[in-house]
């Protein structure tokens, strides 16, 4: 069979299993979530075997050592899946929930409530992890799951598979609502991301080159998920107590997420007073400085290496310990900055102007606008969604961070006694 | 210049004009929206001047007579589409609900509300209302609109879009938040749908063919409008004096749109009772009858025309007076059907029985589900939105009819007092 045949088959039967998901009541989901996390615990040692096959092949194609990291798991790294994933299950359902309801002048009854998708497929890379997490979220809010890892951890996603497949088998929830789509194959990305009407949304999660080939490529319905350039910009009436803080922690704190901070842009009437302490701090902490024209004579004068800023320099992404600045004259000129450079994920400000975050948030247009606080903090455990499947980068469906309810569409159920339309 | 950078130029002063929108009180945007049906109406006679020559060239190119009628402008159609302006406008403001607040642990205030895509295309056919009610809509929800109409309404599109343009040159709304994607080039479509970064939204409306290109082509996030196998389902337990005008309104109140009806299945059980009703007053009703072997002895006994059902007929959205009958054992049978033959849009239950409606809720996977009553009710006007810009036949964003909400997205507003991440 060639890919789109095998891709079709897994997602017909994965569509079917998925009714046993969306007839079970809630607690049988959650139940049957529990026991995928203990299973996961339960058998940690045959994870792990699998996984140093994924090890080995890995540093025998001389794999980066980074990436080794994120692919491999060691007993303390699966108990945190598995811990996971009882996150998850203990969740309220987002499903059924009532989200819009009216009485018509002609006695139709309008209901609208949350129900799933049916079947979802993700595309990720190396980090096995993500197969437990998705498969958790999805089948948490009714969906079946349709996993397309990297073939680097082939070995690693196989057994997670299977061991959640097992673990269903004893419960109300046909373990097909979990279906491992083959990485051996390229072919098979791309049958997932044309199998409409199949499947009904893919997501990607990885690097920029994967979104954008799953952006181009997909004729099924996708959400992007990823880049960000973000700005913490220090307001002229900032507190400058907080701001330094808040700016090492958006910028230091774990610089390769999407969240970390890429520019600094600092009002032109505290840049003296600010900027020697925050050049001198981010130099501290290790972070490689790209200025422009006003920051750089500050940065010379104190003796602190920097380079001078680029165009390219604005819009990357470093994921690393480089950061720009720059000196703004106003708050409209911090936005437009921020419109033009920036990739719409999350703007901080600080300031204790109230007309000064007003004009920042009337004109920042992301999905989260942090005032006064980290943009580390864009993040759905953060956020007290108690799990997130990825930061949607785009504007259709979901914004910013997504937890179980992003993972539900919604059916309108309009009840009458034989009205018919004039 | 080429198609990409004439449509990337149309985008981003669309985008700049878009925050004369968004910084607008919403009277300001209520306003400017009655100016624009007022010169709608003021100029009808240019408006129509226009129109016949699009109607003389199409008449010169032998367009179908149908599609001509579609095309055609007259007083009375001008006025309609003001009044429909009119109603758009007095709809309350979409903008800046609050969607989701809390408080965290750690003091931090989260506040979700709802904001403009900003700049949002239109692709769509023949019908020049498309231009008007399309522009009212996403200006009414705070987006700048790109609107790309047909070639063969050339003259009708450019003059509405100037009459609305100059309309909106003496408010406070930027003329630019209107911008007509020239129809002449064929390119521009292309260019519009690959506008990533620029352009927000695509919404496709017209034939299965566009939608379907759109959707192909697309790499800007679309939302796929459109096509409706529906199902009316009258049950074991249905009330039958309610089941006939429900079947009779679905299928020909209005047969060329999505949410008219397609297929009749019937219960076994109440088949003998039914049909011969059911089937005469199709006949009467001037409906080609597509039956399956058992309906079919029916019809051949009362002596009434009937052709046997094929395979790729069940799967045929008709958009005339044809339909197709079908006898079946159980609610199931009927859910059955429908997930192997129906396009998730509209499903209608005639039954008294709570398990059967509750059965067949549980099973359907569709935008709307009509339990005693017609299936044209799936319509935003209908539902009471006021207004609709389409139906979304997709789970993503939005599904089913799609008012002034759902052409908004959403902003995490998260306030602090200098938290950091731990």
């Amino acid at each position: 069979m060639d890919a789109t045949s095998i891709v079709a088959a897994l997602a017909k039967t994965a569509r079917t299993a998925s009714r046993t998901l969306t007839t079970a009541t809630s607690q049988e989901r959650t139940s049957a979530l529990f026991d995928i996390a203990q299973a996961i615990e339960d058998r940690a040692s045959e994870i792990i075997a699998a996984n140093e096959i994924d090890i080995s092949r890995g540093k025998s194609e001389s794999m980066h050592p980074q990436t080794l990291d994120r692919l491999l798991l060691n007993h303390e790294r699966v108990l945190s899946i598995a811990d996971g994933a009882r996150q998850v299950a203990a969740l309220p359902s987002p499903l059924g929930n009532t989200l819009r309801e009216s009485t018509l002048p002609n006695g139709l009854h309008l209901k609208q409530i949350s129900v799933p998708f049916g079947v979802v497929g993700m595309v990720y890379e190396a980090r096995p992890n993500v197969t437990v997490d998705a498969a958790v979220i999805l089948l948490a809010s009714g969906n079946a799951a349709l996993l397309r890892g990297s073939s680097s951890a082939a070995s690693t996603n196989e057994i997670l598979v299977r061991v959640m497949r097992e673990a269903l088998a004893t419960t109300t929830i046909s373990p097909d609502v979990i279906q491992l789509v083959s990485s051996e194959d390229r072919e098979s990305v791309k049958a997932l991301l044309h199998a409409r009407g199949l499947v009904d949304l893919v997501i990607p999660r990885g690097s920029a080159a994967l979104i954008r080939m799953v952006v181009d490529e997909a004729t099924v319905p996708t959400i992007e998920t990823g880049a960000g350039v973000c700005h913490v910009y220090v307001d002229e009436y900032a507190n400058l107590d907080i701001a330094l803080p808040i700016l090492i922690n958006s910028k230091t704190h774990r610089p390769s997420v999407c969240n970390a901070a890429e520019t600094l842009l600092v009002h032109e009437a505290v840049a003296e007073k600010f900027l020697p302490a925050a050049l001198s701090a981010l130099r501290d902490a290790g972070v490689v400085l790209h200025c422009d024209g006003t920051s750089k004579k500050y940065a010379d004068f104190l003796e602190i290496p920097s380079i001078a800023v680029t165009e390219q320099d604005w819009c990357t992404e470093y994921g690393v310990l480089e950061m720009n600045v720059g000196i703004v004259p106003s708050v409209d000129a911090a936005a437009e900055h921020i419109a033009k450079y920036g990739t719409n994920h999350t703007e901080a400000i600080i300031s204790e102007s109230q007309d000064a975050i007003n004009r920042f948030v009337a004109m920042a247009d992301c999905a989260a606008i942090m005032i006064n606080t980290s943009t580390r903090f864009t993040d759905g455990e953060q956020m007290g969604f108690g799990a997130e499947i990825g930061i949607s980068n785009q504007k259709l469906h979901a914004r910013g961070p997504m937890g179980l309810e992003a993972m539900t569409t919604s059916t309108w159920i309009v009840t009458g006694s034989g009205q018919i339309r004039k």
